[in-house]
């Protein structure tokens, strides 16, 4: 037996108590004639003190050799310290060490495993297992774990099945690049990892299932951005005979069920906005809404008086950066190169101080009095000291930017406030979306969303304006301005499936070879059905105010696809190709 | 809203009540002036009656056009039934449809829903979204939803953390195949599926996350025989500071508790036999003990008395078919055929018949007198009234020869009861098993396995005949005959992990290469660990008294690892494999 308790378990009562401890030496204090250690284990740290007077001095002297991170197991009674740390739970006492055997010596850590590491992200990849042995790390990996199994507690609760759907599956190039997978006993035939299991819930559905969730990997063979993985969790949902009400419902109750169990949080009933005034408003279809600071539109006070920039523009709407009139030429300058960035990309900043006295100062001050900077400010609902920033253009680009502005503004002004969650329903997403430079539609949400039931008529008549305006049953649940999760309510009719696929662009062979089994299951019975995914990884670092999904996975690859620990991927033997049937193309090394 | 309940709930309290059901038409009988209507979904069955008489002549004619498995919507009052049906829980009552809506029609299915199916296997496969309504089908499904949630659970409960571990590793030729994914943004390189999440969960440990596990997809490319999947479900655990001792009382805890919560049967503690004791006695390191008949030696009674088939053995061995001495001559040459299968493989079946009147007949009387074939019943624990039935032979062959004979017996006997649970487990496996044909040892439970405390000396300076006697601290469940799981105290020294490599035939570049990170992870504060795994679908069978997996799998593949319904796997467009730099060889068709 290596332990009779772990390392955040003693306490005062177990005083006089002879116990054995295992773990890994955190630190040691070496007084010359006494020595403390830390012993840490995932439950936490236990003081273990060795004296010259009361320690056998071999076992002094093998306390004394003790390095960082080995790890042994130690014997010895429990007293109680002279000098309590009431910063841990165990610190009213420590161990009197009578034994002590060296389970594993440790080599020095190429980084020191504390809090402020200095270990860069390279070498804390590398070395995973030691990164993991951090607090903080390990706590967002304990926290997923909690997470997942209060999801599981939940939606069981509510009736749901978890199924398990297949991972090798079939290669499907609508939507993002999958990963596929060379089958041996079928040469030249591909399986392939799912981007997550859409059709295979909807089949459930049609198998009577009722409600089915899943949490499961999905996988896709995208250019990493810094917080994109190729492997990644989702909480996968499909119910059958249900509105978009019921899924809404059944999602709150969920969201709101882990932010109480695991954030001691009581959310109150989420706000719900259309996709449309999401834009309108805020510029984004996942708005934050930790602060206001709301669009406001201005094309009837701006337009048709004189300044080129607004009079040509689509679109002239600003934000009230409340109490910011103060800021000085020097920030505004600063604040129109963000703007002016590539990355935001906006042509410039026009910017209104109403200043306390109730005058205006502003870059356009040529084309408007005060008066007219009076109505802007009445009309935006700014106030003495405060400062509206306005940006003008064609609509979309506008309010993007003008998005990333708000955001900006948020952080500096410290409006996104730790511990303050902020859910948001997004409702009624377009069915389709126009992609100028390939002509023509994707599937906004993705190909199996139904349009509204009444827009259903237009789309099956309807010309290319008409399908440009088709809403769907499609929703995204928002925090924080994440996107947390989105779903919508499911076509369950061949017919209009078939016309959605021919809009997207298939032939009736290509959506008969990918799908043809899910529109022939239609024609067996299928259930009106619906559901929604979240994402598992992004939803834990919302849970925790971190905007890294990285930090809450336990093996996550960098931005190149690779796990540095295992130095995946990696080549394989010829033979191994051959048994696949499969030969290297020549590749022409990149010239660095 | 499309329902206000489900066809599992309304009783006799709800007579009177109006409201709104949802579901598939099981069946209907026509009456001509009265119709009934099965309605059914995931949570029961509620009769539907229309009549002439009370019912809308449009609503009846429509109702009387429902086909099976049309899903449909219905509004009306619960009434209480005529004639109640005590089988079902809503027999007391049914539904006067006053609102019909067919929300969805159907072809009629190509095979009947019912449990006594006409569908064959392809055909159910293919149409799996059918397969799936059928009642045993969905009950096992749930069973595995509700399985998985309880092992959640009871491992949560004892502090274990699920941590998800890499789909996307890396291939090591070791044990299996491994099936392959070609990485775009690394070209020429390529990712592995887990076999197993072995490494990651050792690398946990050295993490410091103590307890860890995982209901985890793992993919093995192998030739797939009847109960086979390419891609299968494990319960994977792995424990820091614990014994062989620790491990076993775990998991016993864990099969206990989903026994008693899901079958209601409470488990006794748990027998435990030697790896050499199971294959002594039951020629199997996987006895099935619901029932007896353990092997008896007979060398020091049989050989040496001038019969050269016992003479030139290494090992006779019987077991006693108790009661069974009735057997014909028939009977006997039947089952002597039966081991002279090829399957089987025995050159013959020595039988002894202890007649009621205590006289002895047997096949080898010529060489054995009544005297000496009473010696061998004493041995052997025969009564009057049983039969012997002897094999001899080479001792591995032979024990595998009469292990088949006795569960064969078992079988004919009825000696395997439903609802009997008899779990085991094995203990003391060999760490290394000699391949003669490849002249090599191979790990007999997997690399990392360590070799028994005191084993340790004779590892590291043994010669070749000391290897093969070499013990690990390896455990096996077993229930019933089948393997649940199986799992090993685990190596956690660089040194002796390095030794077994060699062992194992690794150069030294091919281990470093492969395993480098964990033999690197070793070196910085290794701690003692170990782990189980258990067949997670094969449990799920086994707890229903059933042999196949694929019955409990929502999609499994067949035979040729192919998913019959989506058509996977298949061939993939040429810029795909561009992309990823690869080009299929010539495929030579097979001539059929």
């Amino acid at each position: 037996m290596y332990r009779t308790h772990h390392c955040g378990e003693l306490r005062i009562e177990q005083v006089g108590q002879t116990v054995t401890l295992s773990g890994w030496v955190q630190k040691s204090r070496d007084k010359g004639f006494m020595m403390w250690t830390d012993l840490r284990d995932r439950y936490g740290i236990t003081q273990l003190i060795f004296s010259e007077e009361k320690s056998d001095a071999a076992l002094f002297e093998l306390a004394r050799s003790l390095g960082r991170e080995f790890v042994i197991q130690v014997s010895g009674k429990v007293i109680e310290r002279t000098s309590k740390n009431p910063n841990i739970p165990t610190g009213d006492i420590e161990i009197e060490v009578s034994e002590l055997k060296v389970l594993n010596p440790a080599k020095l850590p190429p980084f020191t495993i504390e809090e402020d590491t200095d270990g860069g992200d390279d070498l804390r990849m590398k070395y995973r297992y030691l990164d993991l042995r951090r607090g903080s790390v390990q706590n967002n990996i304990i926290f997923r774990s909690q997470l997942s199994l209060e999801v599981r507690k939940y939606l069981s609760g509510e009736g749901f099945i978890e199924v398990e759907t297949p991972n090798l599956i079939k290669s499907t190039p609508e939507g993002a690049r999958d990963f596929i997978v060379p089958s041996r006993m079928n040469p030249g035939q591909f399986y392939a990892l799912p981007q997550s299991p859409q059709t295979f819930k909807q089949i459930l559905m049609i198998s009577g299932l009722d409600k089915y969730f899943q949490i499961v990997k999905c996988f896709r063979d995208e250019d990493l951005r810094a917080d994109r993985q190729p492997e990644f969790t989702q909480i996968d949902c499909e119910m059958s005979f249900v509105t978009q009400e019921d899924i809404l419902n059944t999602f709150e109750g969920l969201t709101k069920h882990v932010f109480k169990t695991l954030k001691g949080i009581g959310l109150p009933d989420f706000p719900r906005m259309y996709y449309d005034d999401a834009l309108r408003l805020y510029g984004s279809d996942k708005p934050d809404l930790r602060f206001g600071m709301q669009f406001t539109e201005l094309n009837d006070l701006a337009k048709d008086k004189g300044f080129i920039v607004f009079d040509s523009a689509e679109l002239v709407v600003g934000i009230v950066a409340e109490g910011q009139a103060e800021y000085t030429r020097k920030q505004i300058d600063q604040l129109t190169d963000w703007v002016k960035r590539p990355q935001i990309g906006a042509r410039g900043l026009v910017y209104v101080k109403y200043n306390q006295d109730g005058s205006f100062k502003s870059s356009v001050g040529k084309f408007f009095d005060d008066e007219a900077l009076k109505a802007w400010a009445e009309k935006m609902g700014a106030k003495p000291g405060d400062l509206m920033l306005i940006l003008a253009g064609e609509t979309d680009k506008t309010r993007k930017q003008l998005n990333e502005l708000r955001l900006e503004m948020g952080r500096r002004m410290g409006l996104m406030k730790e511990g303050d969650f902020k859910p948001l329903w997004v409702l009624d997403f377009p069915l389709l979306e126009w992609d100028e430079e390939a002509e023509r539609f994707h599937a906004m949400h993705h190909p199996f969303t139904s349009p509204k039931k009444e827009d259903i008529p237009r789309m099956l008549n309807g010309d290319f304006q008409t399908m440009k305006s088709l809403r769907a049953d499609a929703y995204d649940l928002v925090i924080n301005g994440a996107e947390i999760g989105g779903g919508s309510i499911r076509i369950h009719d061949r017919e209009l499936q078939a016309k959605n696929f021919t809009l997207l662009g298939f032939t009736d062979e290509e959506a008969e070879n990918q799908f043809g089994f899910l529109m022939g299951a239609f024609e067996y019975g299928a259930p009106p059905h619906g559901g929604i995914a979240f994402g598992f990884d992004r939803l834990c670092a919302v849970m925790n105010g971190q905007s890294s999904i990285r930090d809450f996975i336990a093996f996550p690859k960098n931005n190149q696809g690779r796990d540095m620990m295992i130095d995946a991927p990696a080549a394989v033997d010829k033979e191994q190709l051959d048994e696949l049937k499969l030969d290297l193309q020549h590749i022409e090394e990149e010239i660095e």
